[in-house]
């Protein structure tokens, strides 16, 4: 999984961002919370996208999106879309209704993404994650959000 | 939070550590978490120790001890015990059996601490959480773990 990470991010800054992604990407992830997960695979079985995600244990009226990743060579083709469709159904039949995200500041095409699907963008929070670590938050309320959408 | 963190972990690996520990403990735990987590503030209201743990969404029988902390200052008077105590007794309340935890590989203290619980090793698995990102692994049998203890 952080193989394929490091080709579709372009080695984005580096050493220094792989091992970045891998800290935000731990086992425990692929362990614990593949009931709300999705992934994606190509004909030949390689992985084509993915989607990690979980329910809030704090909120049982939410759930949040950790992580988001599709193959460059499928962008603009709605599977981004899809992932998120797949999720927002899921955690629905779990009573969730409001579905949470983060992205980088610098990643706007992440920003336009998430706004299309209909998420409300709150700003950007400096040292949200800790000293340097500035993030964009975004929410959607699945409940004016119609099933079966984005 | 990550302030103390710094301060108890001696500024180990320097900036690049102190990035290392922010990327493991992104806001999403103090936000999503928070019910199977817990927080010691000393008398002036200051962080003294902290574990952040969770209920794992895949297995129905398994929690996971995600970050543990304990001010050096406090080291030796049974504080992390006591956090594992309260995560036990929490979790079994929801039918757990198993926790799982990992440690760094360099990390002895936490390793032979583990054990002193009784918790089971099995082993350093190279790569574990990504290039570089090697894992010594923990596993307790709540089941065979008297309740009330360690």
């Amino acid at each position: 999984m952080l193989a394929v990470l490091d080709a579709w991010w372009g080695g984005l800054k580096g050493e220094a961002g792989a091992r970045e992604r891998a800290l935000l990407l731990p086992r425990l992830y692929f362990q614990h919370f593949t009931t709300t997960s999705f992934l994606v695979e190509d004909d030949g079985g390689e992985v084509a996208a993915f989607l990690v995600g979980f329910l809030s244990q704090t909120d049982r009226e939410t759930a949040y999106v950790h992580f988001v990743g599709v193959d460059p060579v499928l962008h603009g083709r709605g599977v981004g879309r899809a992932l998120y469709r797949a999720f927002f159904d899921l955690v629905r039949a779990h009573g969730r209704r409001w579905v949470h995200c983060i992205t980088s500041p610098q990643n706007m095409a992440s920003q336009a993404f998430h706004t299309r699907l209909g998420f409300t963008a709150s700003g950007v929070q400096a040292d949200y994650d800790g000293p340097g670590l500035d993030r964009a938050t975004f929410t959607i309320d699945l409940s004016t959000t119609p099933a079966g959408t984005p």
